[in-house]
């Protein structure tokens, strides 16, 4: 039966027009919701905030899927790009009854209405853009270009589900959502669900026109056809006509999803949809046009609280969708407009996985200590951690097969993680050639060259209540800053929203780091995202650096486990010295941090310097400082602190895991020289020791911006964290060593000139150094 | 006469021939250049970096755009996409001559080539990528997505210049490069100069397939038509062939080009160039395929130094090349090489538009006082600072039209800046409607929902000697974090090279601060990249936090004159007071930092506490709660000390604009509590005054992640930078103050939480904070 004949389009058109007064009344009212009286000034809101432009059409895309999930009982969540329509989506969630269950003093009655209203936009009350607030979503409005990526994230590894995702024109000339259209080359039609663009063309952003709305209409359908899709036009502006049209497409195009999916047609489908902006909102205001135009953006009436006209044109625009005729007396939604209401969780506004943490499963995990390096003596032999890793993270996609992937930029297997290819591929689902290795349509490897893309899979993926790593460069990770920005701010908002459950965490690993960019060169080498890490609150971040690969190993796996936070892992690929057992690893990372005890001589007494530590090569350099002190000067009583949980460093009162100041006090002393070698830009460690005692006392080393294409020791000469520059600082900040530090302090200033003049000779380090053999070993 | 006929296609591949050669011998050779003997051990580098695969295609573009060069008398520049292939960019300008013109040492024979080999990618040598050091480039290969965005803001104002910019097919999957294709849509064939994109599809990134090269061919056409762009196919791999295709291509393209330029055509022509990756490389190493396979990205090789095997077939494969046809005796370039060399500056790796100081000429800048504010008493009228300033932009853009340009995305007039369009548009190729307003095919104002896009086109706009400014939402300038710090770091490097000249500084104004969103929410917060800026070397990067319109015009002058800096400016676009007349602005910001006296009553002595304030909002609620402080405890002495240009607070051992410490101590006391309302992160603060003698007296407030919509006085409650806090501060702070303070704090308190309970009720900020009247005036 052809779909006009057989569906109710002027109930479609009814909870359209619901949704779309309730958006209105968001933007403007705080009182008379019903407008069972005539709007007066004291209705309305003193400060008008919100988008109703993009509110029209997102609520037009909802009220047409309801009735495709009614009719064919799809499981369906939707992404709204255009978040800023934070309208549309509390509208529907409220029409839906979910916004009541979960906030019940919002009911759905007069009283309630009068409260979502009021709340909106409002001091205490909601945010105007699609939040972690807002039933049904796990997308942020706001910044846009992730929209796609968090659809495709979210649709992996669930079979029967679509994504529809909303993409606004503006979002689709940002370049992460130009990237992010080829992503359906890595997903697979019968392992993962389905998205569905929606590309809405309404013309503008906030005040120019949209590349996408003014090219010709055959170069726009090229586009998608070459970005991979069978684009499907809905355009117009007359409601009845687009009605009809938009109920027609959605037919054809789930039937073609059904068609994809069983793999007989070989493109999905996207509907491109063409609408005015505001539409339905005044057509001029003030003698010009507003609707259609980008004048609607935002607040289309901008005086109606001092401005009678303007507030005549808004009680006729609000009048024009005839609420008497949605809502009952008592300010309910009648039969007609509740008839396209899903049940229960068919609600995309309360559909499961748009609250990820309802469906989230814990990790089967393997024993990560029995991938542990053997270690029969502290730092007689090397590994490479993140290999080591690898070996576990196989045996995590093992046995979590629905539920754990990879993800990368390419660098999986130059991050050395190869071993998890003796278990699965890299997800591809374009052209195989003969020698290509490791590709298949269900790898739960992904791999595309673009962080962007990483994050957003990963942030769907997480979202959706499933677990996942993210491996990069160091230096590249910077590339998804503000998405990282912004995915915690949704964890931190998540975390104070009752019905909001726990997801796992968002697990970073950084590897190729600062320290050792053998290939590449100054342009690499950057290693701050930690400090934008840090900026977040303490709540949400966690930032661990693992100095050998057992203390990797479990590091990893309590990050695999957590909840809610952004944990960061920086990790080299190189091989470094193996430091401790798996069950001294364990009891470091529990605590921490913590004194190597091989390391240092001054048992049962005050050190007279500490030595701190934090990062892979960093430490190194200061366990052969440490050695050379105990050699060259025996009676200096040294202390090497290793930290690997750089919270700890925080006060207690500020991060969870931050030390008290009694225990800092006794690691670190409140009197004697503290050198301590870090792995990123050396004033994150005053920043987050500022307040204690010691802190004066403290010297830092770190990565200064020095740096080229050059050996492993000459950055580290470079940025003066290298060993012998250690020794120097050590003689020049304790007090009365005497001649004898004096000779050993010009010993390493000869060694620094030799290694350096060694090296431009040889185009290598000293073998002493490149074996990591130190003076005193 | 048809191109084969015409051109001398065996001179085209002895050129290709001795860039290969020259790019192998950069990647392994330290000694026996011209390999005159064996290849031994000895002549190999100990460590082999470098990227071999993307090089042969780099080498291969480089010759046949020479030969248009030589026949059109053509001025263009050439942007390696993957930069990675730093030996072919390198190989090309000592082809050129140009390398030896700049690096004497680096001379045009056999002891130069030595030294070309030698330095590459070695200790106290060239990096790998293509970097400011190489001759001809001005993008900087590494992270990957930017050569379009680069090539387009090259080729702007530049009408006779064809930018020639190979995408790499890895390169092609990130999103900035998806989205940098529409940048067509903003270019005019008449002013501009044209981009020639050649896609470079060699099939592999680091370790996987690209999307692009394994899509079907029909599909990838129709989304480079879709884009907008003619493509042009040149595949193969035969060599012969694979030159009178490319040969005969650029010949259409470059008709074509002019074509376009004519208005004759609509749709600019581009290169699809599919070519094995590491083409002329060894076959296969190992009984595994290298040539045409990922395995040839790096190093194909890799044991040559102690595998015979491998040396004999790297030394067969160099021999491949005929090096003796190629190089005279004396390992000079032969007449035949030679002749595919252009004259002087149209040589590409000599061409003036990629060293753009050159070319750079100063601004014609109107006088900034001009634009003025009136203040006839301290804080007693209103400015938008972003509106006074468009006022000034608007007269710079006319008086240079064709030397400066305004970024935005979509953001300019959102920023008020709109007077810019009294003189000119925005920038627009597409369809324009009636509706539409200020789109000019020429307009001088940049405007694209792509922040990617706007640094990138402002970035090769300054590279190539020109001036603009970049407007922006504070939150969303995490975006470009990352091409930040690439920019930053590539004008760190060049400031050390002698030959390259200085360029306009980047200037960024960020607006819609952290502190004002009244449209959007907490997602929008983040005033960050201060922090990511000031990781930066101290040589090139800048922050200003003017707190006033006309302190705004003075920085801004300042800016738009530097050279090689990264400047930041931070200013509101809501109503702030006017403090400073032009002559104090200019004074104040000259210094940097000062004494506001009249809001300071510790005239002639030591105050008892400071009040410092970097900000606009956070100043106003500084000046709020040094008035209430001077009305309610008359007797305590309080000094404001306003900060503009955040550097001052560094040490002078640190950044040029860094304080001596006795004037440090001079304005800050030396032991008086200092309560310090800032901008952004309180810790920037901290990190930058912890060496400070009075630091532990340092009381920071700033942004701490707290906030929702709200209003603005709710959010500055939120964060605790509000008036009444700070005088609680100040009470805490100072000792014995007596029971008037303690009855002053709790009155702070009270008008907090009744502030707080107006803001819920009212939904607007208390009338006195509205208008900016505090108690005390």
């Amino acid at each position: 039966m052809d779909t006009v004949s057989r569906i109710d389009v002027s109930g479609i058109d009814a909870y359209w027009r619901a949704a779309n007064y309730l958006s209105v009344g968001q933007i403007y009212l705080r009182d008379n919701p019903l407008l069972t009286e005539p709007l007066d000034a004291r209705h309305i809101k003193p400060r008008l905030l919100g988008h109703w432009g993009t509110t029209p059409g997102l609520n037009f895309c909802f009220a047409h899927l309801n009735r495709v999930i009614l009719e064919r009982d799809q499981d369906m969540i939707y992404i709204a790009g255009p978040g800023h329509g934070g309208p549309a989506a509390v509208a529907h969630a409220w029409l839906e009854g979910t916004y009541s269950d979960y906030y019940p003093e919002v009911s759905q009655d007069a009283a309630g209405m009068r409260r979502l209203f009021r709340q909106f936009s409002y001091p205490g009350g909601v945010p105007s853009h699609v939040a972690p607030e807002t039933p049904g979503s796990i997308h942020e409005g706001g910044e846009l270009g992730y929209a796609l990526a968090h659809a495709y994230g979210a649709a992996f590894d669930n079979p029967g589900l679509v994504v529809a995702c909303i993409v606004g024109d503006g979002e689709a000339e940002t370049g992460p959502l130009a990237g992010s259209w080829h992503a359906n080359k890595f997903a697979d039609p019968r392992r993962d669900g389905v998205v569905l663009p929606i590309l809405h063309l309404n013309g503008y952003k906030i005040a120019n026109p949209t590349v996408l709305a003014r090219i010709p209409e055959e170069e726009l359908l090229k586009l998608l056809e070459g970005y991979g899709y069978r684009p499907h036009v809905v355009a117009g502006a007359e409601p009845a006509a687009m009605h009809e049209l938009m109920a027609r497409t959605l037919d054809e195009v789930f039937d073609e999803i059904a068609a994809f999916k069983r793999g007989e047609i070989p493109r999905q489908p996207m509907i491109v949809l063409r609408s005015p902006k505001g539409w339905t909102g005044p057509a001029e205001v003030d003698g010009v046009p507003v609707e259609g135009t980008w004048r609607s953006h935002q607040v289309p009436l901008a005086g109606v609280r001092d401005d009678k006209g303007h507030r005549a044109a808004l009680e006729a625009w609000m009048r024009s969708y005839r609420p008497e005729e949605l809502f009952d007396a008592d300010g309910r939604p009648v039969a007609e407009v509740r008839a396209l209401v899903p049940e229960g969780p068919r609600r995309m506004s309360a559909n499961p996985h748009a609250n990820g943490g309802e469906l989230l499963r814990p990790l089967a995990l393997p024993d990560f200590r029995d991938y542990a390096v053997e270690v029969k003596r502290p730092a007689a032999a090397h590994s490479e951690p993140t290999r080591v890793l690898g070996g576990f993270l196989r045996d995590v996609i093992a046995a979590n097969p629905r539920d754990f992937r990879l993800f990368g930029p390419d660098e999986t297997a130059s991050n050395r993680l190869s071993a998890v290819y003796e278990t699965t591929g890299k997800a591809w689902h374009a052209e195989v050639l003969p020698t290509d290795e490791n590709l298949t349509p269900d790898g739960r490897v992904m791999e595309v060259l673009s962080e962007h893309l990483c994050q957003g899979w990963l942030e769907g993926y997480l979202l959706t209540g499933r677990h996942g790593l993210f491996n990069c460069y160091e230096a590249f990770i910077h590339i998804v800053d503000a998405m990282f920005n912004q995915h915690a701010k949704w964890l931190e908002t998540s975390q104070k929203i009752p019905w909001r459950r726990p997801v796992a965490s968002l697990n970073y690993l950084l590897s190729s780091h600062v320290w050792r960019q053998d290939h590449n060169g100054f342009s690499h080498q950057d290693p701050g995202f930690l400090d934008v890490v840090m900026n977040k609150r303490p709540e949400v971040v966690r930032v661990y650096l693992p100095p050998d690969a057992n203390t990797l190993l479990s590091v990893a796996d309590h990050c695999l486990r957590s909840r809610d936070y952004v944990n960061v892992v920086v990790a080299g690929k190189q091989p470094v010295l193996d430091l401790f057992t798996m069950e001294e690893a364990v009891t470091h990372c529990t605590h921490g941090l913590g004194i190597v005890p091989w390391a240092s001589n001054d048992e049962g007494v005050e050190p007279d310097v500490v030595l701190a530590c934090a990062g892979d090569v960093p430490t190194l350099e200061t366990l052969a400082a440490a050695a050379m002190l105990r050699e060259f000067l025996p009676g200096l009583k040294v202390r090497v602190v290793n930290i690997v949980d750089l919270m700890r460093l925080m006060p207690d009162t500020e991060h969870p895991h931050g030390l008290r100041d009694p225990e800092f006090n006794a690691l670190f002393t409140v009197d004697k020289p503290v050198i301590f070698n870090f792995h990123g830009y050396p004033w994150l460690i005053h920043r987050l020791t500022y307040r204690r005692h010691g802190h004066v006392n403290l010297h830092v080393r770190g990565y200064k911006e020095r740096g080229t294409t050059t050996t492993p020791f000459d950055m580290a000469m470079l940025n003066d964290i290298d060993r012998y520059h250690l020794v120097m600082d050590v003689i020049d900040r304790v007090p009365g060593l005497g001649t004898r530090a004096a000779h050993l302090r010009q010993r390493m200033s000869d060694a620094r000139i030799a290694a350096r003049a060694h090296t431009r000779e040889h185009g290598e380090d000293p073998e002493e150094i490149r074996n990591w053999n130190w003076p005193g070993r």
